[in-house]
């Protein structure tokens, strides 16, 4: 490949692809190189790391994962409506990836938890538009006001752990998971609900 | 130590500490008979196994770690302040013993993984103690009646994971983490709340 071509998100998805096929642990900066044709310097021109690559890895596969929720959060539906319908598609997209592939969403959780910044920058992401929601809810009447809605959000986010946080995985495919889910939720709704 | 005297209990103590002092990876049943003075045959007439031993010392710990939640579970107090007391109480405890002794807490975490059944039981246990209050509540009317009391305390236990689930350990000494703690107690005890 001319090197002048290279763009960084070229590398991203060499990246990515060297990842899956070596696994984290083993994955390098030269196996990324090797599969684009180029120098590993030519990839350091774009990332200054090999962490730095991984990170971007990681958003972007953060970012893909989790397309369809920025549209639920201002949507038209009713706030407490909207926050299921948002919590259902979180979990939704983690238990299919992780069902469906397993040593790729494993390989994605070690990537995560090693990019901690970029973890931290998409659960604050993740939070604001769940803020979002509970904040319209409180506008309409719906949630109870007494809450500043970020915080109300993280709590929400904490609550529901079980149902997104990588290290449950294993559990998602339990035959009362989705019952415990959807009761969960009820749990968080009512705890939110104007009195 | 003479033989005849070895009791159950006696080579159980011993058992936590070989563990304590060597690590789930590197104690083995020979280290506990050579700290009892005993051949490890001796030790395989009360447990049939490394992991039967194990299994025991795991049981001990988390008995005598959450020895005062059943006091609280049938305490005289109202539902919702008990329901509040005896989740401190869990958190308190596992919070201490993780910031405490953060290599002892990590190695009864490995145990208690280890132990599915141990651990499947405990959680059963502190459940069912769970369910008492919010049947309790129930019958006053300071719950919502909807809702089977073992499936609420479920739901409960599931919801308030962050600050129980050995997982999440590390976050327990983040400043924001009681103010967190609190405020999804607030949570849980308003989604229980009658209406």
């Amino acid at each position: 490949m001319a090197e002048t071509a290279l763009t960084t998100e070229q590398i991203i998805e060499a990246a990515e692809d060297v990842l899956r096929r070596f696994g984290p642990a083993k994955a390098t900066v030269v196996d990324v190189a090797r599969a684009l044709g180029v120098s590993h310097g030519t990839v350091y021109r774009h990332f200054p790391s090999k962490a730095a690559l991984r990170a971007a890895v990681t958003r972007r596969w953060l970012d893909r994962a989790h397309a369809a929720l920025p549209a639920i959060a201002t949507g038209s539906q009713s706030p407490d409506r909207r926050l299921r319908l948002w919590l259902e598609a979180l979990y939704g997209a983690k238990k299919r990836k992780a069902l469906d592939d397993p040593e790729l969403f494993a390989t994605y959780s070690v990537l995560a938890a090693e990019s901690g910044s970029v973890l931290d920058e998409h659960l604050t992401t993740l939070e604001s538009q769940l803020a979002v929601i509970i904040a319209e809810g409180q506008d309409d009447g719906i949630f109870a006001r007494d809450g500043d809605p970020l915080t109300l959000a993280q709590i929400v986010f904490q609550a529901t752990a079980r149902f997104h946080d990588p290290v449950y995985a294993p559990l998602w495919s339990a035959p009362a998971a989705d019952r415990d889910f959807a009761a969960l939720v009820g749990l968080v709704l009512r705890g939110l609900a104007a009195r």
